[in-house]
């Protein structure tokens, strides 16, 4: 496995381009009231983005599972009916959720970008992310489809991620090799934050592009098994959006022997998506709204799987503990508490909880009680960029890994205060 | 039903107490580590509260649904087994939980309570709320018994609802009278918020005392019933502590006919305890930490009960949500995103939202999409101390009401910022 630069596009076949084409202008679009405090860093910012292969591809997805789902999510489904897309259009700035039209403006958005690069409606995979209960600006779309497809191109990965983010702070991008049957198969990918935008909700948006051949139903079965292991690992701030979608597009060209079989080269590509998926996670993560650190909760010697996850994810979503965490402070009782009211099953009296970080780790807590610690050294510990909350369960041999942030004034600022 | 004063001391029979003995002074206190920046506003403050009847009571509870539970609950458990006691002892600044000989120095509460008074150590509830995971400083509370049993009187209500305070800015304590059989029956309450005390997390503690003659097993079908209605339906930040205890002792010195069955008598009282748990339970979700306002959402006309929490409560526990209501922003999308992944059925396309106030009320989102509004009306609406998000799901004839407050600075700088 190696880390390389072209996200989306580093895969063979695949072309990308972002372009502004107006939907987060604020000022001046009729579809949205006036704004006088809308940040002026979203003028002229990228808000569509194009993804293009030169082959027809297998497609796979995965979808929210907020019961309500955006209108883009249901035009999408129905175009990967039957296994196969050749590009993807996604807008930010609009959720195209809860507001008038949507469902015909998301299936307007395919036939745009059908028009503008020679292929079928049905071919595209459509995503939005941005306000929602607005009326989609459709006119900018239409405006800034053929500019985008005309910008279309080898290097254009890095736009295309810019014309995703809504609240994000760092782009996210990322691009692996490995080798399945002597072949190199690249995956790219780019994906946005489970931010959220004035005044509405945000997404988790990820597109993934491979030039793997592989099989329709092991590439969805991948999916389902590493989205749950890493995307549906992290907590932001515990709520889902409507619109989130992780999407795999892979057309074949590596030329590799087809994956048929959860052979070795399945466990290749397996492996290799898992770990675009976890950084990737761990990258929204961090870049939560207002987020100062990235908290990495594990959770070992449990019982179960699905124990060990419920419980370090309760521990990542716990506002208390998120808190402490901003603070420094080394509140291992919040840690126990969010435990206790997960609804796993584990024995409080055997567990073992530390604190650690690229400066060390620390005991606070051993069989249940707590052990004297010191402070001081908790406190720097607790300083890092990213802690790692690490809990012993002394109970089996499975375990989990979560992510989060903690909890900042930021994030109050950005979700309750943007516009007083 | 008459609301009078007196709190817990209003049912005939009762008196109460609350001194300050050593638990909560932080500073100089062996037990804890010296703590520069401890709140000079805990110096001195009560930290025992003490009530007693004079006639044994019969008596019911409800405890935390948490996994770890504080050694206090156990033993009061032990206490309840045959539905009888006289009194309760509390206190407040360490909560007896995770810490070492918490199960002997739960007893020894009783024990000393018992001393004190003259009663069975059996005859006691005993519940603590604080700090977890520090040893109880078991001296000052042997020291501060005899002190608090000699303050017993019939006006300690005031006394014993501040001892059971920790990050609560205001008491809580509530007394109403009823008329069962032709007498007046009185219910008072003392109560504590969900509100964490530093460095761990805190807890929600209700003391009910009451003259009515009820049958044990009436009394605990109505704790049953009425908790999850009103205390279950609170969130402040989604965390359920180790120590929550909500117990009711009945004297029957009012000397109504003993309510033996699900009568209008029963009915009676019933209705009365819901209205004081109510009461309780509005008060503890305005008083959340660094709340400024109390946020009601009210979800109506759903397929079942069930239903129509599990809605509202999501509403009001998003912290999207709350960090909008923080800014008077009438976000109504991460209403229905909050509703959308509360896991509960139904139809996005029938709802409709208004946001409401003590100034008017304004609907904001209809049939699913949102509707034109005026801003400044709605920020209007959302700039009062209550605010009630009132959700119409167009589908049935059940309703639920949750109760939790806005998200704040001041909530992460109490529980994050504390000691930096």
């Amino acid at each position: 496995m190696k880390q390389v630069s072209g996200g989306v596009t580093a895969p063979k076949g695949f072309k990308a381009s972002g372009v502004h084409c107006g939907v987060k202008k604020g000022k001046g679009d009729g579809n949205q009231p006036p704004m006088s405090k809308m940040p002026e860093v979203l003028e002229g910012k990228k808000d569509l983005a194009l993804i293009v292969s030169e082959q027809p591809c297998t497609a796979a997805a995965v979808y929210t599972m907020n019961r309500v789902k955006a209108a883009p999510l249901y035009v999408t489904m129905d175009h990967l009916e039957n296994g196969e897309a050749q590009g993807i259009v996604a807008n930010s700035g609009n959720a195209n959720a809860c507001a008038p039209n949507s469902h015909e403006h998301a299936e307007a958005m395919c036939e745009l970008a059908a028009a503008a690069t020679g292929l079928k409606a049905s071919d595209f995979v459509v995503a939005s992310t941005g306000v929602i209960g607005r009326e989609l600006n459709l006119a900018a779309i239409e405006k800034g489809l053929p500019a985008a497809a005309a910008a279309l191109s080898r290097d254009g990965s890095d736009a295309a991620a810019n014309a995703i983010m809504t609240t994000d702070t760092v782009k996210k991008e990322i691009a692996v090799t490995c080798t399945v049957g002597g072949k190199t198969v690249a995956i790219g990918a780019i994906a946005k934050g489970s931010g959220m935008i004035h005044p509405n909700m945000g997404t988790m948006l990820c597109f993934v592009t491979t030039d793997c051949a592989i099989a329709q139903e092991l590439l969805q079965d991948a999916l389902h098994e590493i989205v749950p292991r890493t995307f549906n690992r992290v907590t932001v701030d515990g709520d889902t959006s409507t619109n989130d979608m992780c999407v795999v597009l892979a057309n074949g060209m590596a030329e590799n022997p087809l994956i048929e079989w959860k052979d070795d080269g399945y466990t290749v590509f397996y492996k290799t998506l898992h770990h675009v998926f976890e950084q990737l996670a761990r990258a929204i993560a961090a870049d939560g709204e207002g987020a100062g650190k990235l908290l990495t909760c594990t959770v070992g010697s449990a019982r179960s799987e699905e124990s060990a996850e419920r419980l370090a994810k309760a521990v990542v979503g716990s506002s208390l503990v998120k808190a402490a965490m901003f603070g420094s402070d080394a509140n291992w009782g919040r840690v126990l508490c969010a435990m206790g009211y997960s609804k796993a099953p584990f024995r409080p009296e055997f567990v073992d909880i530390a604190f650690a970080s690229a400066v060390g780790e620390i005991t606070v807590c051993h069989q249940g009680s707590g052990v004297d610690f010191d402070e001081e050294a908790a406190k720097s510990i607790l300083s890092q960029d990213e802690v790692i909350i690490r809990v012993n369960l002394h109970e089996g041999e499975h375990a989990a890994t979560c992510w989060g942030c903690d909890l900042t004034y930021d994030y109050v600022k950005i979700n309750g205060d943007y516009r007083t």
